[in-house]
Order: C-alpha cells, then structure tokens, then sequence
C-alpha cells in the first residue's frame, strides 16, 4: 500500500474550510473528488489540520493511500487539471508507511497579513485585512514575546469548540516557537506564529487581540492578564479570515 | 463649475472592461451610478481611455464636471464606502478647468505579469498569466528595444477596432518612450512599457507576439518584420486580458 503525500495551496475565499461537509464545497472535497475518480476509488484524505472557511493555505499537507501505480508527477499534474485553479498541488510523493499528516507533523507556521493605510488596493483585498489605523508595532512585538514558550492558551481558543485537540493530555498548552510581526514601511504588516500545534481559531483571536494592544485600547498588562486568565470570555474578537494563510508544515 | 480628477484602482475581473454599457457591470457604469447617487444628479464620467475586459487597473484616471460643493476626501470616502471592495478610489482633487483625463494625458504606463514556473499559486491566478515555459529574456528585451521610439504600431492593433483612436493623422503612429522586462528570478517576469498612447488591444498583442519570440517559435528577426509589416495578421495572438494593469498616467 503506497501512502502519498500532498503539498496544498488554497485560495479560501470561495470556500467553506478544508473539511469535508456537504452544505459547502470545501478543500478536502474537492481534492477527494477528483482523486476518486484519477483512482476509480474512494479516497479518504488525510489532511494536517482544518482551516477555517475563507482562510488560505501556501503549504497545506495531506496524505492518503493507494495501491495504484501512477506516478507522483502523474498524479500532480493530473490532479491540477481537474481541480479549480484556486487550489493546486504542489508537490506529491510517496512518503514512509508511518507518515501520517496531522500526527507527523512537528510544527506549523501561520500568516496573517494586515494593512493599516486608508486604501487597500483591489488585488489585496481577498489576502490582506484593512485595519485603517495607526498601529504601534512596538506594542504588538512586546505582545508576541509573552506569548512565545510553553502557555495555556485556553483564552484563544474558540469557545464550545470540541475537546479532540485535547487528547493526550495537554489540554489548551502549547508551544510557540517564534512570533514575529514583519514591518514593510508601507502600512503592510505581516505576523509570522510558528507553534508544535494550534488551538482551534487560535490564530485568529491571538492577532485578533494583539491588534486591540496595537491600537492602544489595551495594555501589554491587560494582554498579559488574558493570557494567564485562561478564559475565552477576556480576549478580542478574531481576527478576519481572509487575511490568515498556513503557510508551511514542519516534519 | 468644479473639474474633479479621480485616480481609481480595480480588479478587472469580475467587469466587462471600463467603459459604460447595457450587458455587463463595468467599471465606469458602477462608478457613475454611485455618483449619481451622491451628487443627486447623473454624472458623466470621462475615462483617460479604455481597458478590455478583465484588464486591472492601478491607476486609471478620470474627470466629472460638478457644481457641488462637497469636499475632496469626503467624495472619495463616500465613493468607497458604496463602490464593491474591487473598485478603489484612490484620491479625489479639484484640476484645472482645462483638464480632461483622456486628452491632457502625456503618457501611460502599462504593466504585464506572467509565471514560467510549473505551478501558479492560487493567490496569483487572477493577477499574473501563467506561461509554463522556459523564457529567453535576452530575446524578450531586444524585442523591447525594437519596439523603443516612434513606429507604426498598425500591426499590433485589435483588427477591426474603430478609427476613433486616429483622429488628428497620427494613425498607428504611436511613440513608446520605455519598454523594460523585469526578471524577478523565481520564473516571475513583468513587463512595462510607456507610450505617449496605445492603440486597442496594442499592449496584449505585443506581449503575446514578443513571447512567441521569447519560446522561441519565432526569431527576433520575424518580430521586427512583423512590426515593419504593418498587417495584424502577421502578429500573435493577444496575451491574456488578466496579465495586464494599467499602472500609471502621466500629465
């Protein structure tokens, strides 16, 4: 049984997430439509995790198995001929038996893209989120320090969200391994988390809450005050989808 | 009477080009009408010149004759605040009663993107044509320096487009004042070229004629024979409308 593994990107926008679901086309259904039919086969895929609805993805990864015999490049290219160009295969490869996409996975790293100027040109507006204000990237960086290490991050975690990530143990801890904000000078801003495993909405209402710090309508005390309160209920609102891309698994 | 200059970004894409017509959202139709809205009266918008269908802009202009008094910026916020996030008006201001977006136009500037890599990310898709082939920019720029100065561009022009454009004698006459290729270096190439003026459809014919020369299926020399030639049928086909942005109009 061969086990292949996919390298995805997405463009969100017109999508209802990564998951499977049938009120919505999705990621995941798109891409196991057309490989039941390249395999003449069901195909279940395995993917690293979910993104929300209208968030994107440079480097997705998901595996699957087959006993076919097509080629990796075969499978590539025929794959992105079926597929709508909103998402295609980057790479695809035959990966050791025990690769598993979301369990393998060692880290992943998430952007969220935001301008602060009073015009967002056309081309971004589907990437970058408007937040036409004067942001003190001093405040924000202190913001992303407090957060990088090992914390319970149960303050950023979509409330009523099921308990699955929580298997195993480590409940809503996790470890950031680096949490930058790129400056470009321009009114583009862009933050860089990389962590061993995100809560669900996690991103997003981190950014989301920093931005509130960045704005001066809280403290780097008030921020730091949320995060030990272990409370959803303390924290911003997320932060819109549209401006989060995954952007790289790390095996 | 006030003479007011708007400078507007937009995604082509989803639009049936610039200019006003029954069958189709376009992006002078949307503008107007929320014009008309605002000034309480209809309003003729006159453009600095056409786009085709699905062509971006990032710096189209254009001018309205008013004799209301509302400010500058509130007329841009209010145009912003009605127009789809596609459309951008990026500035508003008085001109000089003489000034006429079409004919005060010195020059403009037009940019063309393309990708020879083997997959285009979904992100770049509606923005950059996907031309999976290797390029010789070397050839691509003596194309360019051929096409530098003052020519008859007859042969790169839409066949059968109206004579409108050869009021005043010039013709096909046409002067291109710099036409460079930009090599990003990761299979992404932009091409920009200024002309004190461009005939239909010039920018897209020339694109795609220079990259026939460029894949090598026609010879530098074939390329200046077909510009002497002075015969469309002679040229390429036109390079796809979503490549092309119409950056820049000087006055």
């Amino acid at each position: 049984m061969r086990n292949i593994k996919l390298v995805i990107a997405y463009d969100g926008t017109d999508f209802g997430g990564w998951q499977r679901q049938n009120n919505a086309p999705t990621i995941q259904g798109e891409i196991e439509r057309r490989l039941a039919i390249m395999m003449a086969a069901p195909v279940h895929l395995l993917g690293a995790g979910r993104t929300d609805a209208g968030v994107h993805a440079r480097g997705m990864v998901a595996n699957f198995h087959t006993v076919k015999t097509i080629s990796c490049e075969g499978l590539r290219k025929g794959l992105n001929a079926m597929l709508p160009r909103s998402i295609r295969i980057l790479s695809a490869e035959d990966a050791p038996d025990g690769f598993h996409a979301r369990f393998s996975a060692r880290a992943k790293t998430y952007v969220y893209s935001l301008f602060t100027g009073p015009v967002l040109l056309p081309a971004e507006r589907l990437y970058v989120c408007h937040v036409p204000y004067a942001l003190r990237a001093d405040l924000v960086k202190d913001c992303l320090s407090i957060i990088t290490g090992t914390h319970d991050f149960a303050s950023f975690e979509l409330s009523g969200s099921r308990d699955t990530a929580r298997v195993g143990g480590r409940g809503a801890i996790r470890t950031i391994l680096a949490a930058d904000l790129h400056v470009a000078g321009d009114g583009h801003y862009r933050f860089s988390i990389t962590g061993d495993g995100f809560l669900r909405q996690m991103v997003r209402i981190l950014v989301g809450t920093i931005l509130e710090v960045g704005k001066g309508r809280l403290a780097v005390d008030d921020f730091q005050q949320i995060l030990r309160a272990r409370d959803r209920s303390q924290a911003g609102p997320p932060a819109p989808a549209h401006g989060l891309s995954l952007q790289e698994i790390y095996y």
